[in-house]
């Protein structure tokens, strides 16, 4: 009997919201971040001394996918209706900051976090007013409308304040201008500014804002500060750890989609692999604060990424490991060396990657015709050894990962939509 | 503090193994069906009429993702390892079926449910003995040894009798040749046989075989007769549900595969449709007999496909259904027609894709070069229209979609290995 009453308990239990919401939302979205890139990575990184194939941290948190189709005939989505969807629910038109198709503002889980008395950020290696992080704060009809969107970062208040407590990523450019300049605006209110790498790590408060290259960063692959999203997550968790009502902090990988519209494998492993780090700081963060909900996802597929081409049964990660740099940025060095030898020489220094006479000759004739044919030809010599394919320098509209950690994780497992995603947390931040 | 002891049996429940092993497997693999086949056919079949996108079969049943590398450093596996993998637990080389580096056997999860007085069986739209359905059954070190494999779905025996009681697919050219007839001997040990549709259908008791093609089945796209797959599905699971100790079946949708290899995504819609209504057929079979666990994954992705090309933001999937057969079929059509007008008119005629006079030129100069140009040059319009993309002409090392339903699906849910599959499957299988 004692048995049978102990069932129906587990029954109800069961039924019943199993768990309080959680205090803390870390949110991280991949931009770009196929599943295809998750593979990628993972094989990439595989240590050859050991026989299996390790699990990376994005195969450990793996829970569900998420279809990313705008509210459009296209089925592909851009990443200004991908994030809006991702912050407000709602499905809009390719290029909307959180509007809809007659330019209404739809409402961003910050401001919803912010109304509830939280703690609210946003972190990205673009500049953030870039179209993921702006729709997290801003409104605008038209993602490339910069200034007008920056100008929102400021002027778009709840309960009088900014909506974001912590901003950290690029765009000084957007933010310092001739006609406004926004950053003196936010320090008069209170905001701690760090220009660079320095003043971010002595960043001790908040509210608080970094603005750490003109526009988007510097590639990962080709940057001298290291893992830059790990050191702005390290930060940006210590900054909003002590917050009373906890706090809701976005974190964008940007540049995975950069890397994936510039068809450059080796720049995608890079800031995937500073994106995996980032999680690994996120992670242990939920470890040590089991109030706080990890969840991560991607805005969309870029590129067609796959692992395996030309018909060959391979896909051969020992070329990319040896790549050093991305391929606008070997194309900038090898541009002024008009000697084959040498240019040829320059090659193995950066890919160590021996080339047959009749490839030597493609990169010859390539950098005969200028900058973006010599960049295109040394991502194809790179694709073409480790069998990495692609199908386009846009976005596709295959299904992407759904990633989550914490005690509320469940929530976010199997098949959804982006839109389930943001109601989900949406529901979490409003109880 | 009843409710203090009923917490604890619950978290004792939570901590044993919840469930019973399920009586009945249904265990069905799409071959080659990567991720981007279920996005695919997701917006293929979307109705226009409605503003969302309507969730497929598969979307309702996906709870997970699997890795599939082989047992070299090739990172993409064949069919024949990826077989063995999802039968036995075992990582292996390509090209190996169900056995080891060293070419000894290893068990298959159909030998241990025979072992168990369990009724087991295969179906396919391959010949049986190709490398899927045969790494349940039999063991060769090489999957091209069609007739040495045939052989050892007769002779490869546990307690006595051959490893399947129901086998349903192509292939009576291996089973039934000068030097052995396989299927005499089958019948000789009380096998039903069926060698054609109305055959399959008369079917009534195990043991039974049908072998309907010489080979592989026509593609489902150029099959006068519906839904093969479907219907050999119902027959299965008609003739197997009697079964008093439960039964194991491998159902696989072979052709995803072969569309994928010919880069034809008109083909590889038609053999998803009929997958997908095929685990339609097996989901209601769960519906009506709860002791039943359905699993269903791929053994790999072929292809590269991708939902986007060319830098263009949008998949056209409204080109794709219009198209009417495969590209294989429609260049053997336009093959004789030497008149550029007509040979245009019979491309509108199957495919209801106007061409511009430039790219009608194409397929002149395609058709002068031959059947297999022509079928190239017909898929190529079609992918340039629908702005299909694909990497390669044969696998990558993509993960692949897991589903499953049925009391224990939680077992399957998120990241996994390929083995990590056939090891629950065999796990539940000998409880
Ligand atoms: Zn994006
Ligand atoms: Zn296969």
């Amino acid at each position: 009997m004692l048995k049978k009453t102990a069932l129906m308990v587990c029954a109800a239990l069961a039924a019943a919201p199993a768990l309080a919401a959680p205090k803390n939302i870390i949110y991280m979205i991949g931009d770009g971040m196929g599943p295809a890139y998750l593979a990628a990575y993972r094989y990439y990184m595989d240590d050859p001394a050991t026989k299996t194939v390790e699990r990376t941290i994005f195969d450990e948190l793996w829970v569900g996918v998420a279809t990313t189709y705008p509210d459009d005939d296209t089925v592909v989505t851009d990443s200004a209706a991908a994030a809006t969807a991702l912050a407000t629910t709602h499905k809009t038109y390719n290029g909307a900051i959180s509007v809809d198709h007659q330019h209404h503002n739809l409402t961003t889980m910050l401001e919803i976090a912010k109304a509830k008395g939280k703690t609210t950020g946003v972190v990205a290696t673009a500049q953030i007013n870039h179209a993921t992080p702006a729709s997290f704060i801003a409104h605008d009809p038209a993602r490339r409308n910069y200034d007008a969107i920056a100008d929102d970062f400021f002027d778009n208040r709840v309960h009088g304040k900014p909506v974001a407590d912590l901003m950290l990523g690029g765009g000084t450019q957007y933010f310092i201008r001739k006609d406004r300049n926004l950053v003196e605006q936010f320090k008069s209110e209170g905001y701690q500014y760090a220009d660079n790498w320095d003043g971010l790590r002595q960043l001790n408060k908040l509210p608080a804002m970094a603005l750490l290259a003109p526009e988007g960063f510097v590639s990962t692959i080709d940057n001298p500060e290291p893992a830059p999203l790990k050191q702005m997550t390290e930060k940006a968790l210590q900054l909003m750890s002590g917050s009373e009502k906890g706090f809701v902090v976005m974190i964008e990988g940007s540049q995975i989609d950069w890397c994936g519209h510039a068809n450059d494998v080796a720049c995608a492993m890079a800031e995937m692999r500073d994106f995996a780090e980032s999680i690994k700081v996120a992670k242990a963060y939920v470890d040590s604060h089991p109030d706080t909900l990890l969840v991560i996802t991607a805005d969309h597929e870029t590129g067609g990424l796959s692992l395996g081409a030309n018909g060959q049964y391979a896909w051969k990660r020992d070329v990319i490991k040896k790549v050093k740099n991305s391929g606008d940025y070997i194309a900038d060095q090898l541009l002024p060396l008009k000697d084959a030898a040498t240019l040829y020489q320059a090659w193995l220094s950066f890919t160590s990657l021996p080339l047959s006479a009749e490839e030597q000759q493609l990169l010859v004739n390539a950098r005969a015709e200028g900058q973006k044919t010599l960049a295109k030809a040394v991502k194809q010599r790179i694709d073409h050894h480790s069998l990495t394919g692609w199908t386009s320098g846009a976005h596709t509209a295959i299904d992407v990962p759904v990633l989550a950690y914490g005690a509320d994780k469940a929530a976010f497992a199997g098949f959804q939509d982006n839109t389930d995603i943001a109601a989900k947390l949406i529901e979490f931040i409003q109880k």
